[in-house]
């Protein structure tokens, strides 16, 4: 069975989108822990991101910097953060997260909730910066 | 002034290193929150991780894709983690973090304290898996 995540690649279920190229897709996560939270993902299922090759993962993150740079031109922020976790959803995401503080780098707290306008005005803000 | 980790390349303040070349090294965080919660730095000193040019990103990722791959073998763990945070050291740094659940995925809480033996111990099983 598909992931959330190939199910969101192949339209089947909608996303906010970022950015996209033919091997990878960044969207909102909609479950932020911080504005303009966003979630970097290969095209391909894999589970674990170290499962990629060397080349792929190198080019993940190189296509993840470009949605970083726009994410903190639209964001105002000191930097944005990164984090894999991975024990969730098994189809490898890299999180890319404005922060203010350290605070906003925890996926412990109580999770930000946006409606679908802002969401959208979020990820064109990204997308446009 | 140079980073502390600028001190660690240098040789001025000792770690336990676990890989190195010309321009990458990781050694443990001496306050680890999991068994194994190493560091990949860049020996440059550079504050901001998406300030690195995009091939420079991109090859500290392959880098620390492998001592992944040995820190998994060296550390039992369902999934290696990674995170980028660089609101506190100003010289950008991965963390790798063998998880075995999502509270090992956590800066907030009480830290890890290992003796100097065991710490060395540690290091150098991940060396040599």
């Amino acid at each position: 069975m598909p992931s959330i995540f190939s199910k969101i690649v192949s339209g089947e279920i909608p996303a906010y989108k970022v950015a996209e190229d033919d091997r990878f897709l960044a969207f909102l996560d909609v479950v932020p822990v911080a504005k303009g939270h966003t979630l970097v993902i290969p095209k391909k299922e894999i589970d674990y991101i170290f499962d990629l090759s060397a080349d792929d993962l190198a080019d993940i993150h190189k296509f993840a910097q470009r949605v970083a740079v726009q994410l903190k031109r639209a964001i105002p922020c000191v930097k944005v953060g990164v984090a894999v976790v991975g024990l969730e959803v098994p189809h490898a995401h890299i999180h890319l997260i404005p922060m203010q503080t350290m605070a906003d780098f925890s996926f412990a707290k109580e999770r930000l909730k946006f409606g679908a306008e802002e969401m959208q005005s979020i990820a064109e803000s990204i997308r446009i910066a």
